[in-house]
């Protein structure tokens, strides 16, 4: 096929040259007195990006499920009980997860579409008086609907209530592209993956763990664990080194990306994505005048937008059309919101043009498919919002 | 910048990760018995592009006017007389280069905005019945104005009269995009390079020359020629080597853009050009009203589009615009025409998703500037053009 | 510093450039239609290397730990026994992680330098009447030593014993250069990594998996597994996709790593380690006159040896002199053989002149820290051992 | 074939890793106001390689050959007389093409294997005393016979004899590698290319002017010029641009080879390859009691060496053994030497290691041809003077 395909499925998203370049590699000794400086400005530039001081990140050779199973594994003892809600598909895996690992857990179910639900968050903390509820899960992002929860919020309930468990978030999808604060939010492990707003290849999964947590690992947690393990992780990465060989090139990309993240810097990375998230939403709802899977604006994700499409239309259908006759891959709709959504990621490295191709493209399949939208609608509501915000594009713009 | 630029200049084009990815060799011995099947492929890969059976192609490290050049000193003589039209910078350039290196030069100006004019080259040919012309000059694709000429015609022009002067083309921005045929149509040079229709970086002259040509060279040229010497580098291709240490990325990149010219058909590829032209014209004319620089459909250019802004408006303002604040690389109007007009390309590896880019990206400049232009009104021309010529998109289609 | 570094840790290996080159691609979309052709080209191509036709290849996000992890925590349950020998530092640390993962491990201590125990394994199989032992764990090539063990062997005490224990072996450093049979020795769980005979980057675990260990996975056992369940691999890899977002980049190497062992063809692949391996085994003993930590011959590692000192000298002086003077990085002795090894990896894409950079740099490295080697005395034995043998060379040599 | 080709040819030079990294570049608009910092990036760090603050580089897209015919083409006028020594065959081709250029040669004929004859130089200029001779011609490093001659002698013989001709030197495979220094010399062209001491691919001629050269371009030169003409160049590199399309890669590239002679620092890099150079000459000298083919330790060359074979051996026979049984690329003898010598070329991102491949392989190769070396014994005299000059090899070492 010529041409690139036009990729915004949510993750994983466009990697910059600039950093598929940085990976671009000879092999090399993990082991030699210069491989420190690589792990520490990896390390050192992610305390950046989780806004953090205190708590400590890790990288491990594997998805950002894996550390989803590290957070459960290091810091919990087999039966605990977790709270979680589930409001999409990988709020519900992560929940799956909690269960095949043998805990109990305790499930804030919601709709899909809206976000993480802070009163009931707090009625059930407040009733857990026993405090059997060892840690409280959240998805910061919720990739499969394109909700953004507030996690400031649950970190409030949980403060409320004095419960004093382990607050476990999801930021796979947001991290790096939606502002996340593990300090001031008191996060206890947040968990991420490279192939999203940290613009990588898949491979290298980003977690954070608190002072708090580590203590639990040490203290409490009989969880096993061992590949996962924080201490065998926290003991080698102290003199620069890796428990067992890292992925080189992966680093060596995670360096450039974090480089670009702070030449940007990270509260214009937070406005851009906000910034083109508007525009992708000003041509659902405005140009096509379809809706967001995100059932409030105080949930609008701007790193994904799931667009439902009208009753009657199977979005698997749009979303084929869109890949084999435009080189265009959007995201499908999942599980339950499978044939009603299809998603546009809009994070990473992402301006105006790029979205361009995701609207435009996503407008003739679904016109192709008998959708009653008009030919450049989209296009031209996304236009309008960007052209009426050009204070907030700072990221974007600056070609000299 | 956030994102990708994107790239509508029309040379260099954009590079396919597959092609910049064969261009990541180790150096090697250029002189090993290994080499010469790279030669080969390369070789014997353009021949197919240039549609010959009988002349010979070669590769100079050089840019395309490198190429120009070679064919002038190569096959004539000091003092000889050569006809060439101007209708355009880059015909002007090449007219310019024939006073420079001495010869004298018969013009047929012409608007900027026509093409060759057969008539006025029969004419020419029919009076010069002392055959003092050495060689007619024609520009296959004027790149500065997007106009397409009629090669054929010229040949037609030639045979009508009888004139045994050699046909010399510039094909740089229309080869492997655009059907030119070195055999049917008799040229004696072609003049290309590897930045426009063969997907690759600059830096590799690309020509190929008819027996003629070659006799000339032998027999009767006079011009000094060392380094753009046809029979060296015939000499030594023979054997699958260069006379000099030939640019190995650029081997290896053209080796496979060939292939991949191969693998879609080089009559699909035609087809597509064709087909993704249509679709940006319908936005100049359809969407934004306004007109191309090509004067007249039989000469519009599928390879590149200037449009022409309306008077008062300054072209580069607009270029600028795009560039700043949209990371969008438009041509420039270069010359007579500067102001006048700014300038899509689209050729080689390129698809509807691409140049959706480049016509909502240059609607957004455009309106940024003052001009009155519907945003959405060039893409939604543009996709429905695409959308009823679905049969000829071969090329872009087939995600399967 | 100018020029390469020399690279022979034992791992990761040397990444050919054809293989550094695949891995240069854009993101996609891991779950479209065009995806699982690049799954199953991987997923094939591994059962070659694993010479099965019945067991069931797996590549997990992670190193090759990961993989030891999956193998005891897919097929086990809490407290199962399982029956492993210690004699290196990656046999240790496999023991450690049973310990770690709550099973109870009855451990055969060798010598560091001696190979599986066969005796001994019969014996305490031959001694489980009431067959607790549920799992064989052996190390085929003990990275840290230089040890090969007889797999096939361990396989032969448990046919006699009659037990129904599952067979776990190690082959990090053995699969794809030294001959390794799934199939022929029963193996239930193979466990490897990318970073060594696969010649690419770490990062991917590579494990395969008999019908017998899978069927216990979904009877029996009963141990915590979610990431790196084999069930979940399996029912996504068999229409062509993962569980999780793959390490694109990874894949794609692995093809071509694949696709170069394939056309070497995999016996000549370990013809080569043992041609290329004899050279640098005449180098320590015929040239150094030192030896190897393998205490006999039928031990001998093709892909590492760990070259023994004399005593006083501290060989990791060896190798900080070694890098910081010479550019060489060599393997560094572990735990109990800490400064009284230095090791030469000689496994993946390697051959005659890069090894002699490891002779004759280990050698003026020694010669530096006053060991009284000859200079030169090193290659030249090598040299004799290459020149004398080939007929064995096939894959190093045709550069036509 | 399995590893890594050794590459000693005396170039293509091996490209650092970084420097192929630095390549991997999508195209961009060559004329965008982000452009120029590129060219000047380029252009001012290939100064301080020139060592000159007076005279202005340039880089053609082309071979170093382009640089020769550039030189004659810019500042001469046809049928004007050059004086050029004729030692080896890349003297021999710069006479060839003055020839075929029209110009009237003075040819001073020397052995191949002597240098520059001052003398003869200073003799002939002397006799001119009508001025005739419009330039002096002189070959720094002769890559044909590893003979480094002495320009500053040259420019001295034309000083005493107050001959204002122009002063032409080749230093293809001497720049950035062999002290070379434009306006100490007054050296008015000189030709160079960027894959010998630039450690880049070839594809970029690197040529640097002085004024006195420019004002004959611009005032007495009426040779035809255009392709290279030096002005054009200049009025469009005064601005950060090319007259035409450059070749992008290669830009980026050389800035980052530049880059790291700057940060290795340029005197350090020729000491660098006068000790690593030291060592080869000890292998063929003092190891296998053979002879380079420079006739004096004055002209020996620290970046290519010629190895004489005893009479009656083929040194074709050893290249070709070399490359075929063991993978090792050794520069040919060319002309009147073919058959006579090897050359291993040790210029550019070169260390011990690296030679060490060179010079085993060579060892072997010799010794399966039938000569009378002892293994390692070449090894054995280079390892020897690399250990007793340590404090030369800063350019090699300092791995932390």
């Amino acid at each position: 096929m010529a041409g690139r395909n036009g990729l915004f499925v949510p993750g994983p998203t466009n990697v910059p040259d600039r950093v598929l370049r940085a990976m671009v590699v000879p092999m090399e000794d993990h082991r030699s007195p210069r491989f420190p400086a690589l792990t520490r400005d990896c390390l050192e530039g992610l305390k950046a990006v989780f806004k953090t001081s205190t708590a400590t990140p890790f990288l491990f050779p594997s998805s950002g499920t894996g550390c989803w199973e590290a957070a459960l594994s290091n810091c919990l003892s087999p039966g605990d009980m977790v709270l979680v809600a589930r409001f999409g598909q990988f709020s519900h895996l992560w929940v799956d997860m909690c269960h095949r690992l043998g805990f109990e857990v305790q499930v804030l179910e919601c709709e899909w579409g809206e976000g993480a639900p802070l009163e009931r968050y707090e009625a059930a903390l407040a009733a857990d008086t026993a405090h059997r509820i060892k840690a409280v899960l959240v998805t910061h992002n919720e990739t499969a609907t394109g909700v953004t929860s507030d996690v400031a919020g649950v970190r409030r309930a949980m403060d409320a209530t004095g419960h004093p468990a382990l607050l476990f978030v999801d930021a796979v999808s947001s991290l790096a592209s939606i502002d996340f604060r593990m300090d001031d939010w008191k996060v206890d492990v947040c968990v991420s993956g490279s192939q999203k707003g940290l613009m990588m290849p898949a491979g290298l999964g980003v977690t954070c763990v608190s002072e708090k947590a580590l203590e639990a690992r040490r203290r409490t947690a009989r969880q096993p664990v061992c590949y996962f393990d924080y201490i065998d992780m926290q003991n080698q990465n102290r003199n620069g080194y890796f428990p067992y060989t890292p992925p080189l090139p992966l680093l060596y990309g995670l360096r450039e990306s974090l480089a670009m993240l702070a030449e940007e810097g990270l509260e214009n990375v937070f406005r851009r994505h906000a910034y083109l998230a508007g525009g992708v939403r000003a041509a659902v709802q405005q140009g096509w005048g379809l809706e967001v899977c995100a059932k409030q604006p105080q949930w609008y994700s701007d790193t994904v937008s799931a667009v439902v499409v009208p009753a009657g239309t199977d979005a698997a259908r749009v979303i084929d059309r869109a890949f084999r006759r435009y080189n265009l891959s959007l995201g499908a709709g999942l599980s339950k919101v499978a044939g009603k959504v299809f998603r546009i990621g809009h994070l990473g490295d992402c301006n105006e043009l790029m979205l361009m191709q995701a609207i435009g493209g996503a407008e003739m399949a679904m016109i192709d498919c008998g959708l009653p939208i008009e030919p450049g609608s989209g296009v031209a509501a996304a236009q309008r919002h960007w052209r009426a915000h050009e204070a907030e594009a700072s990221g974007t713009t600056g070609g000299m």
